[in-house]
């Protein structure tokens, strides 16, 4: 991919919508924006069956988390259990109660989690203008902070992009866009509105859990790929919000230009939208396609990690 | 303290009540077993302004969390960001884009966070009867897992115990109990249902925050204190889960015997109710002051920390 | 492998020498009680040309460094630099001093370190007899700690086992015993006595970190294999330590029944000899074959990490 | 300490010598260039008595190591023991082998330790004039690697600064200079020669460990103080490197200016002094006072810490 130049990204875009300054030069979050009262009471009016259901993955998993390439694995450490107060590392507290404890290390962006607006940018400028130097260090500007202070409440749509063309999940390099996101919806008899959090269900997550997929040198998700309609599409919708099973919510490579994660530019950084990845959406789907009710409440917020770059979270979705 | 011997708990709860096996010998989720979907619709029903609120605290600050004493301080590290582009560590992706990436490292119950069943015990065993050999080299029974993969979603009532009497933040070792509750209760016009997720606000949380509060050794909490009438009040409720702003959910020593964490016995091992420590609750009592909304719908679930004796979360309120 | 049961190596070991209480019961350092005084005046002796060389291999690297299957790479993290400086993260020191600061995490064992003698066992015993349950939590028997306290000096013998055959370095499960070990030395007219340290060059740490040998599921490391002849004479010669520049010091499995780290067994746990696992030698083998000095003064001593398996450290060798 | 502006540091150290350049502007490893082959002859005929000392302090213990303030301390956590054999986290390997694992997180600089050239500047310039932005991400220039590879190899004194005037430890702020280390040799009979390895002991590690010395928020050292003529007899005694068993090698502040450990500034960042800080040098103390000798053969090496800031050790001496 070397024959890419650094600006193949910026050409790309140049015509691509954006939404900086739209909220205000201070704003953070971007199109949570759109996430107002109204959209909470339709989130809250599509809950029919009282079903609530949590989205998170496993972190810290003894074999190790699947991780983009670059990243490593989460790790847990048992720091007091029974053995250690019977080896008299540990004393029991004042009256007889014993415990245990343990520590956790990995990526602030670990699991399932929520991008930063800030997390990713080109032309040295990060979401809504601020400065990619506001990085150094620790994240000032566009941080998960604001995030994790706000919220993500309203309503969501379960878009099984796998189960709908019949199968148990997508191929390496596979693709789908909106195009796809509305037939999907069609066939499920559910609707897009305007501001609805989007759950895009690939089975890539579930593949990769029982080793039917690999992250390897040559590592290529399925997902979402870009066109300017696309973008487009995000932007009229003012989607706030999408969820999916893969690790970085798009196809690795826009397949014309070899152009990497080309939708965290034009998406995240561009129009403000909040990725969230490696959702579990294998439960949930097999009970949408049960019931049939594919929309419901969505509540949600990652940890508030100081000047992070992102953060686990463990969705809410009632139905 | 040293007086106090390893079996004055188990004579202190000889009377108290137990929930073991009322859900069947492999259980690990305990009183959340009491959020049915009546309990879900109770919530949904409560919402009338549409208001969220995201409870947890920071993480991983600059200048050190609060922690328990025996604990140390989650941390993050910064691992790339445009510095470390401009010094050659990294390289754009093909076509341009750069990235900011961070890691975090901390106790699974750092900042915001549920306690699995099995976190603490005495006669070495565990809720539900597990063994506390269960907990050694990671927990393998009522780990935070179930609680995870459950969720917990209810109707949630907050109680101002600082407010209430007038202050801003309670005191060092001061303490409180059910009946306390239901006064508080009674004068914010709020009624704490059977089966209610209580939420019990000190103002401690803040204090600590703002340096008018300290954690040192001879660190001494407010919060509940234990008394059989209480934990029978809490079973005979069927509480199902209760959060505060506070490191332990309840105040760090019995008054009377010495004993170091008793609810985490009586309440915890014994009833499984979910406790959930460190929630910010601060800017939610503001709201509630003003429009005298007290109750909601509070959907929640913690990192699904793989065989964790906790999980962070960022808890979701909406009234 | 699940063919072979987990009493072979029992088996295999049934007439192997032992060390055990030979230097007492509360004996934790094995086989170097050998270096007394004697075996540091040799070591002196042997110094003829002052050169020094530090056979350390570097540690945390940003491409991830060798680990053995099982484990993780450790890690750098910068916590401070003049990016954050600049950033307002940190505040010069009153008078203007800046610092860069940064944090390292990793496997007690990673780079360049010597085992703990109870870092492995079979029969439920470690060294001289400890119970394995001292492992429980923190080593509290044959720790790491008596070793660094102590610290490793005597002469050592540089063996260039690849180069001795006129190989760059030795292949995937290639073997070689005490009977090549004797054919070298005589080759480099360099004397194993008793009592020597044993540094071992194979030329694979370096094929490792030129990506011209691998990591992966079958991994097999070329080194010293087991037989009950190699192990008496390493117990008749009192070897006190020996490095490698491989994961292991020694062939991943016995070829003839497959049973793995033998060597761990036997001389380890067996007659307290102690491992030093990753050394970097190849700049040292190019010095002895340029001067042809193959022996000189070793001057070592791991990390005294607390209750530790094991601790790095970075070799003085000086000939 | 407001009032102290950012140049004073500057100011101070105007007519202060610098060896910028001395060996050439790719230089990395300052005044280790002063170890010739003919120091460590010296160091060798220094050994009288083969006895061998191993000079590091432990790390990562349970009570959590001492660290300057606003670090923290380095933890250990236990991977395998064998409660987790039992629990069937962990399988025997074939043939029945069982093993200890662990983990160790900390300060590139925890425990015993040696700082690189470039962890401390002034005027955006580190040693021999790399600019302070080569620290970004990790250092890229005068880092401890270098001097990792090389090693620390020559003749070492040990001067006793706290049982020369009779004290168990020297106090809080209290402060000696080069006048006193000669006086102190003197006393002791031995000879700083040029090109010396210095190993001050002030008894200060030992009282951290004791509890009868605390690190809190008026933390202020004993050691060293500044005085141009200090730095000018380090100058042309050629001083390669020193030890202390104090955290930062210096006293905290300069009395006069309050400025922050000046000697960082005058004899690392301007001289290229290599600091080993943290060193235990209680029981060599002892010996030295019992045997009356107080010079020998000094060999250590840091780890080599990727880009790193220091890199811990566990220094031989043998006398």
């Amino acid at each position: 991919m070397s024959a890419i130049d650094k600006k193949a990204l910026s050409r790309l875009l140049a015509d691509a919508p954006s939404n900086w300054g739209k909220w205000g030069s201070e704003d953070e979050v971007g199109a949570l924006n759109y996430l107002t009262d109204e959209e909470i009471k339709l989130g809250v009016a599509a809950i029919r069956r009282s079903r609530p259901f949590a989205l998170g993955a496993p972190i810290a998993t003894a074999t190790g988390d699947p991780v983009f390439p670059g990243r490593w694995a989460a790790r847990h450490y048992m720091v007091a259990d029974k053995a250690g107060f019977e080896a008299r590392h540990w004393r029991p507290l004042p009256g007889g109660l014993e415990f245990a404890d343990d520590y956790v290390s990995g990526f602030a962006q670990a699991g399932t989690h929520c991008d930063a607006l800030g997390h990713m940018w080109f032309d040295d400028t990060l979401w809504n203008g601020y400065p990619a130097a506001s990085t150094n260090g620790g994240m000032t500007k566009a941080s998960i902070e604001p995030i994790a202070r706000r919220g993500i409440v309203g309503r969501a749509v379960m878009l099984d992009v796998a189960r709908f063309p019949g199968k148990t999940f997508l191929q390496r390099a596979e693709t789908f866009d909106h195009r796809d996101l509305l037939e999907c919806a069609r066939s499920q008899a559910v609707e897009i509105k305007p501001r609805s959090i989007l759950m895009l269900r690939t089975g890539w997550l579930g593949a990769l859990q029982r080793g039917e997929a690999r992250i390897d040198e040559t590592y290529w998700e399925p997902g979402l790929t870009f066109s300017l309609e696309l973008v487009r599409w995000f932007a009229q919708m003012e989607i706030p919000c999408f969820l999916t099973d893969t690790l970085a919510n798009e196809t690795t490579y826009e397949p014309n230009s070899g152009v990497m994660l080309v939708l965290h530019a034009a998406l995240m950084r561009n129009l403000g939208v909040v990725f969230t990845e490696m959702a579990w959406l294998d439960e949930l789907a097999t009970a949408c396609a049960e019931d049939s009710q594919y929309d419901g409440l969505y509540a949600a917020s990652p940890l508030q990690v100081s000047r992070g770059t992102g953060g686990g979270l463990n969705p809410i979705f009632i139905k």
